[in-house]
């Protein structure tokens, strides 16, 4: 990859962005504050995320959370909180991750306008978005002038390697996360040798703390001893961190566009059969869609697995369609299924002879070792009219539930059809990353 | 099947022949009497096996045992053994199981002359068919008339179902077995309800003696308690024992004729692949020679699962020449290869990365979980390619070893050609039995 001081130096805010941020930021502040003085609310404008903390890079969001007391109920706040919203940003739209919000641009640059409540250190929270607010405070603190640098070569390293965003799409690093590290290990540097090196869990926090946590990442968030801050961060992409970080230390953490060159060599027939399940995307958020459309792969995975298809890969890609892409061994369900029954031991063995004998079968019924076996022969069934017909008594979720009538269902050679899926599998790589273009926001919660 | 009792008419000895049989073993024991008197010999014939228990099937074998004083060295043993046996059997053949002997045939029987050592209960046997007079001993003095028939409609119901032999082809009850059984239980009747009942292990001995073996079936040898006399019993066999003593007494055990139909019918297309290989017979006894028929038919397992053809049945047959047929899922080595290295973990996951990287694979390197993986294209080779590289480099005994070269791949229906191997294979069945026809010799050592 570039050099990361070159990195930091494309993708860094110049002083003059900073400056239009910090008049932006300001007219925000004057209009909450008038609102709500308007309005009468016990409320006040925080500025939170990377812009708080000085770690954004070019052209990305900024957070502003209107924090109100505790007195309010849930939906007095939320009410208000949407009006503030509208106020601020003209022609904003409402957003509903855990919790609603307005989104929206001032001065081509973009805006979350979030209502939370008031919570100190200790207190309970009563929505999902209390605790951004004391994560800004404890990372402004915790941080330098060098560290907030150190902090944008790790998101843009991450970003890099594809796993940065704590959202259900990456599973990834955090930015909190990112700013943890820093913290923890002092540079960016020390952060990768540290991964470099790493065997196992990432485990930062106390032990009497980590201990009752069981994920492949556990950093202990410092403004609550009880939260996995990392609780996000796959297997995998803990994985892809360690050995990046061990390929880059070396120099030989290869540039994105030969991982890219790669995928045009590979698409080449690999003896297998792969198919397209592509289904229309229903209007929700990623982290509501996520978790559903890993579901529906996993159910179309599970039926082709139960009828020795034999799948071997699969990925997913999410555009204006969600596609689900699978490879497998066999096109069509084996005609011969080796029936194994009960162990000779148990009274239902019996049962199982007379129900076989009597009927049309290849072979036995016999014994091997301790059971009794059948060997049938079943009606051959291509792919597609397998899935189509299991996935007829499963629920996934109602959103793509919904949709499961109309998918499409495809061979990407046979049909010549472009798709995100086939080309996200073929480019399938050390890492998967993306060239750091422009910073994006992630969830909320974070 | 059959009524077992008209089993027991058509198959026990009629006093004619029980009386030619008396004549015989007569005439044997004059002559061996007299060569031993001629030569100084301290050596005496004793009548062994079922006609000596009176267990004996209709055209069963004599054997008759030469026990020489215990002063004789081996060598001398073995010398005088054969001449004896060449005196007394014309045209005899030398056999060697673990030990020489001499066959033949006398007023059209056939007769074994084996010499042995003279051995005393508890005393250390100094040659491995020794211990063979003490059985006959022990049998003659626990079993009552009534009770030789009724070991003699076991041996007849075991052969029925295929699990009568102690010998390395069947892996079955020997005749001794059966003898004790019927000693145990009483009748066959009683045998067969004990089977039908019997849950995990067949365990006949005090639990200080039965402790100490782990075999399918553990049955101590009342002559000697450090013995399991039912160790030949494979798992199979003891189901196969269970399961159709269980069918036999709810009078639902199939005729043998409707097993053999059912191959008929099973004759068509299974959809997967069948492959002979066929080698010439070495000639060997059948105790050497099928521990190496099952090293060969496990070698060609193992190189067919390597190479993912997925081998998924098997049969074997040995006549003139040695029979292994075997089912596969695949006809050729699947071109795709989802190749899995190290964990990143482990530094070798470095090493595994250089090396594909510069390689021409179809995709990766790329990490799943906290490994990395490679796809890789290989070259497709059929199956009789694959298990005729794959051998070359496998030792499975001499004797089969120097009929490898000379091996016959072919694919049963495409050739046309008649196999036995493809016989038993289509009509495998709850017992793989044969009528009860003659009665055949099993090994010396039961």
């Amino acid at each position: 990859m570039k050099d990361i001081d070159e990195l930091l130096h494309l993708f860094r805010p110049n002083p003059t962005e900073e400056d239009s941020i910090r008049k932006t930021v300001d007219s925000i502040f004057q209009k909450i504050i008038s609102y709500c003085k308007e309005n009468d609310l016990e409320a006040e404008p925080v500025l939170v995320g990377s812009v708080a903390k000085g770690t954004n890079l070019k052209d990305g969001d900024i957070d502003v959370f209107v924090r109100f007391d505790r007195k309010y109920t849930r939906a007095k706040l939320e009410k208000w909180g949407l009006s503030i919203g509208h106020y601020v940003i003209r022609n904003g739209k409402e957003k509903y991750a855990e919790h609603p919000y307005v989104t929206g641009f001032i001065d081509e640059r973009k805006v979350d306008i979030v209502p939370c409540y008031r919570m100190e250190q200790g207190e309970k929270k009563l929505s999902s978005v209390d605790r951004t607010p004391l994560h800004t405070e404890y990372v402004k603190s915790h941080l330098n002038h060098t560290g907030k640098d150190e902090v944008r070569k790790l998101k843009l390293f991450m970003k890099y390697i594809g796993v940065y965003g704590a959202d259900a799409r990456v599973s990834g690093f955090s930015g909190y996360i990112c700013e943890l590290l820093i913290i923890n290990m002092g540079s960016f540097h020390r952060t990768l040798e540290t991964f470099a090196a790493m065997r196992g869990k990432l485990l930062i926090g106390e032990p009497e703390y980590t201990e009752s946590f069981d994920s492949p990442a556990i950093i202990i968030d410092p403004t609550d001893k009880t939260r996995n801050a990392a609780a996000a961060i796959s297997l995998e992409n803990l994985s892809r961190m360690k050995f990046c970080s061990r390929l880059y230390l070396n120099g030989k953490l290869p540039e994105y566009s030969k991982s890219y060159e790669k995928k045009r060599k590979d698409a080449t027939d690999r003896g297998t059969n792969l198919r397209i399940f592509r289904i229309k995307k229903p209007a929700i958020t990623d982290d509501i869609l996520y978790p559903q459309v890993l579901r529906f792969k996993n159910a179309i995975w599970e039926i082709m697995e139960r009828s020795d298809l034999r799948p071997v890969s699969w990925e997913i890609c999410v555009q204006d369609h969600i596609e689900v892409i699978i490879e497998s061994e066999n096109r069509e369900i084996p005609a011969l299924k080796i029936h194994r029954g009960p162990p000779v031991d148990e009274p239902s063995s019996l049962d199982f002879y007379n129900k076989w004998m009597n009927m049309e079968i290849s072979r036995g019924p016999y014994i091997l070792g301790d059971r009794i076996y059948v060997d049938l022969i079943r009606q051959q069934m291509p792919i597609s009219e397998v899935v189509r017909e299991g996935l007829k008594s499963v629920n996934i979720g109602k959103n793509i539930d919904d949709q499961k009538e109309a998918m499409e269902i495809f061979d990407p050679y046979e049909s010549g059809q472009g798709s995100c899926a086939l080309d996200l599998f073929l480019s399938k790589f050390i890492f998967q990353g993306h060239p750091p273009e422009k910073t994006s926001r992630n969830t909320r919660s974070s």
